[in-house]
């Protein structure tokens, strides 16, 4: 990882809510929120005492892929609390609980439903760093050297990527009806709603109903990637709620389990559910601890629609008070949606200046984007308004102080970064 | 998964020691322990313990690859207790916490070391679903169909797999050193000791020195994959270490967290750790509490040689065991090494009517093996010598059943399966 | 092949010039002219002597990759008259005589040169069906099944794919700079300057020229397949000297013994000229009867500027008179550039109803394009003024004819292709 | 290429029979044969006769895919020179003019029939180095960087490989049936009788049955690759014509021509003719010349059993005198089979150092073998009595000489090479 809050001399020790404490004592504000994973904060009282409760009475830690009182649990609260309401009939498998496994086995299904090899991703698009996952992921940091050859995928312009004129979906919809286009027919167009990693890039919504209906009248499936997007961070439940779109196969991660536990899981409509028993297997497929903690978290966050109310409410703030910060920047731009946003500032210089600040001050941030060039901001969505506003304090004043030194050195002719 | 113990209506709900219990109460012997993930049994209760603390002490569940207090501590432990003391001086790499994501790392850094792509693995090997290291793994029902084309990997046999008279080290000896033998240079020979999902077979100490000796004249690097071999398995910490060899890299995964939490880790001799920062990411790397149960795991078992003996005397009774149950069938054998052993009786059809049996009568076991032929015995190394000799008591009367209803259907030509 | 003039009934015999015979003595013009390898015409007198006077002598016909005075007649005429009148002093190297093995060569050097794996090459893009080329090939039809994964190839939109606005070069330019875009550094970028398979598409010589700066800038070789559109059928002796560039590497094959020979050669800049000896070999790379006839093609037509002069008057010819048969024909446009041209009549039925009545009256022809809706004409360079105009007549004939047709059932509801 | 017949100061001119002269008036034996596309001699007059004649009436020289006089009178030949009397109801397929292209259809062709993509192939097989054909050659030097991933094969040991006392095939056997041996399951097994460039290694009959037996078993196309041993090489038509097997696909090139002139085709068993029009295409398909020369070839050679007789007598006088020159050298032993033969003398310099002396005595060799240890002898099949015996005069001599050379050297501790 790349930002200054992961300097080596920092060893973290105990968290609450949106604050971590170091071992030394010192406190920080926590907008990382372990890139998505902690979307409910850290150890949620109530999360917490399920498990605290689950380990004393002798609950079953791991049982491979069989059926666990835990497990049943989470899954009745699931269908209840997420897919009914949402008028999904999905079947929920458990995959490796990493987003990278749930993406391969997406993947993997969508090409033996299809019987195809290709895979539509985007530009900046970033879903794992396993050999399957990582062909899909655009950093070439990642992507590593040519000894590794990644293959089955074929890049496209995400939404935007060549300015406002042009739809880039027109790309893709060509190509696809091109029998000369040399696009082969895909399995799957696999997508973001919003790119985290790739430096929060929003998709529109007509842009997104256009690649389902490519997805559907080319035979692929939609996979929609909502590791980071999901679990409530842009202020549904799903990201793409909004669009009006079911997608065939949804991957979700980080902030299912609610307490940060390694948990991951494929939606999988039913007349794709193909696998054979066993085929798609993993030693930590069902994580007993984290559905503990999930079961709650949906109870707790996700009965009722005061949470996705809140978290408008939140994010509403954030968008008005980045726009401030923005505009002490020549050239910045706010981006993101709900509570997954930050600004572009235009260099990872800069990008790296306002984090390294913001950390002296307390504040937890990271960067984004092809060169870490965004600022993220990421908090808890649990986030009291009094300590989202304390940090966007910090990030206003890092903002303001790095945008004056630079003006300075500038006008002095001492620009190096 | 295959075998009955996986039925349906089975949910699990308690367990301790090597006992589980489901949600009516009743009991079984877990002969399988997580497929390895569990070797020091169900819920210990100092790792228990320590984990309660932690969550009391509002330890911090999520930092992704940042440093914690939690983290230190293992890290502490693993160098004085397992590396120190075995004159090895790699470097810990926290990979996603699965099998497959440490084996994806192996093969990914081995490759970008020596700039080649081929990877030599065995007949029967397993390493894992995700795509890169579902190419090393052998098995057909998941390597899958022929639209996800595996490849950068050369398939060799196993020890023993062409019977007692042929070395097949011979085989890659005389291929690598052949420039027209088609043999691609290798970046990597990726290899078990003792193949546990691919049938229990073992590589005897002469043939894993020759492979050793092969890789480091090709100039690959040796990867030792001790996912379920490892954390004293086959009687000490490492599957190799009576072997007198050192691998360039080491997997270990299951049983690492010593609670089956989800926790993975890749061993690097120092010269190859050439990883760029961030380069292998992913957001679940650091399980905090996984490595506070590890951290207790290798405290109380492995601070002096008491458990390694008592791992032998269990090994030895299982041996003795083992050879009495496959003396009922005719032409099965005995396979396996230190507590990871089972009985090859012959067909599928055959084990799985012994692990039904067994189960019937409070036992779980697994099959293994290329037609899961092998009834497959994993109990926890804890197991105390009275479960164990129960649990022995129940497989041979079940072998013994099995046996004799299969003589009588023999006999009256009336033999299905 | 697709067209009506493939037919089974047709047993070809003789030919001269721009007329062939059947067996049955009848005679056809042909505007096919092998797909463009016989733009000297069938049988020129000069060459068909060389060649007997060869055989006469006892010439050598098949020397493996040594030197024989055929080949060094060539290589002196290549070189006086070719490449030293354009300032080129690339090496010349003879692949399999196969315009695929040709580009199969530039690939492999390509990528041995820059030590990277990835290729450029467009929409409609063809360069042949061995595996290495066809990965580069966009036709689906050729493609084929899943079972044949094809890769290690990027498709970008080649000039004018998404209409006029739209500069396609911006996307390539973007995702070439952009770390986090998904596209691996690439070993070439391989164009043609017209797409004879893929619906003579025309690339602008703005856009050539920024696609050859991206290559330079990118590190990649630039490699103009000049299969088709090379050795003078569109104006000079190579497509792309009027754009200003030149290529590091060019493929040569189809017209370039004259005779319709089976030949094919490689043009390499001479710093990467990286090959081994016989690191790229293969039995049939030196053509000598090939030779023969080549050596007197260069001598006859490229020694002054006659010829070509001769060519950008049928050029012009060619060009007045499809447009006037695309005035008959509702959105018809004309495609192509000098010799290479053609008429898009909307679709495949329509163009093989033309090509067919063309048939019926004397005239061969072929379609190209996506949907084989392209009317391609492709006479001898050779043709005369008389032979030319004989044969527009017929085409022009037929177009009305076939618009007619489809009028009149068109009014009457009867439309079916 | 490797030899030193190579070398840059030759330059051939004419060329008859069995001799070939330079442009100095030198004359010098040709035992090289084109590397066995001139099986029949150079310039046989009848083939030139033929040829001369066809250009003289300007018999059309290239009709793409078109039917042709010439093709027609091949195909009629063909069929009843060589098919019919064989009791094979194959088609033919003219694939692009070279051995490599002939592979790559033949792959292509059994990956499309059988829904796989793995192929089968051996150590120290050669196939050619187009990228589909390449990933069936074993030979390193050409197989190149990791720039160039070859993969869909597999390779297994050829007869012999690991010695008198093991049959190879067994593995192959073990692991097409072992469902957990990581052997994908196979489009094709692809296989020379005789390996020409890997060293003449001779495939047993009971061997090669076997191998046909595992294809048909394993649903995998049988491919003989009879490019070099072909023609009557090994003293029948076919190659495996002795072992009482019928390939699915047998790929033809070299000496099919007569004359060597491009051309290769590929037989296909009806069933396995599943091709879509055009699908596999090419410009130089059907090579006319090559198809007069090779009408003309068949009808000559192969009406009666007169040609094979006089190959018989023709190879036992080749195996008495290589074994004689083979007895010469200390470890030396004789290779092949028909007049496809030759002598390992252990190193490449060794070898290296006779076809030298045996240059400079008029005489031209290649070498063969992963170390180029093997001194190739392939003399036109039509070579005299005499002429054979003068060249294996020379090799002798040659032999002899070096060998006491390097005895010298040897007993006075100044061995090089």
């Amino acid at each position: 990882m790349r930002s200054y809050c992961r300097r080596l001399d920092l060893i973290l020790d105990t968290a609450e809510g949106s604050v971590v404490r170091d071992v030394t004592g010192r406190e920080y504000l926590d907008f990382v929120a372990g890139a998505g994973s902690l979307n409910y904060g850290h150890n949620d009282p109530d999360m917490r005492a399920a498990l605290i409760a689950h380990l004393e009475r002798r609950g079953i830690s791991h049982s491979l892929d069989m059926f666990s009182s835990a497990k049943r649990a989470f899954l009745t609260a699931f269908e209840s609390l997420v897919l009914l309401p949402r008028g999904m009939d999905h079947r929920v498998q458990f995959t490796g609980p990493t987003g990278a496994n749930a993406v391969e086995a997406a993947l993997k299904l969508a090409r033996k439903v299809t019987g195809r090899t290709n895979v539509i991703a985007f530009t900046n698009g970033f879903h794992g760093v396993s050999q399957g996952a990582l062909a899909a992921t655009g950093n070439r940091h990642h992507r590593g050297g040519p000894e590794i050859p990644l293959y089955g995928v074929t890049r496209m312009p995400y939404d935007g990527y060549l300015g406002d004129g042009i739809d880039t979906a027109e790309l893709l919809d060509r190509m696809l009806h091109d029998p000369s286009s040399g696009l082969d027919a895909p399995a799957a167009i696999l997508l973001e709603t919003v790119q985290g990693e790739g430096g929060l890039n929003v998709a529109s919504p007509a842009w997104v109903r256009r690649i389902a209906e490519l997805a559907s009248t080319s035979g692929a499936l939609l996979v929609v990637d909502d590791i980071q997007a999901g679990c409530g961070r842009t202020g549904t439940f799903f990201s793409f709620e909004p669009f009006g779109i079911v997608p065939d196969l949804v991957v979700l991660s980080k902030s299912i389990s609610g307490y940060g536990l390694p948990m991951a899981l494929l939606l999988i409509r039913p007349e794709y559910d193909v696998w054979l028993p066993g085929e798609h297997n993993g030693t930590f497929r069902g994580n007993v601890h984290a559905f503990v903690t999930a079961r709650v978290a949906l109870e707790k966050f996700w009965s009722t629609r005061d949470f996705a109310a809140d978290v408008a409410r939140r994010s509403n703030l954030l968008a008005r008070r980045l726009a401030e910060a923005a505009a002490l920047v020549p050239g910045a731009t706010v981006k993101g949606r709900g509570m997954m946003c930050g600004i572009d500032v235009g260099s990872g210089a800069y990008a790296a200046a306002v984090v390294r600040r913001c950390f002296a001050d307390g504040l937890m941030l990271e960067t984004a984007g092809s060169y870490d060039q965004v600022v993220k901001v990421l908090p808890p969505l649990t986030t009291p308004h009094k300590l989202l506003d304390d940090g966007l304090d910090i990030l206003l004043a890092a903002t303001g102080a790095v945008a004056s030194a630079r003006e300075t050195r500038s006008s002095s002719g001492l620009v190096t970064a």
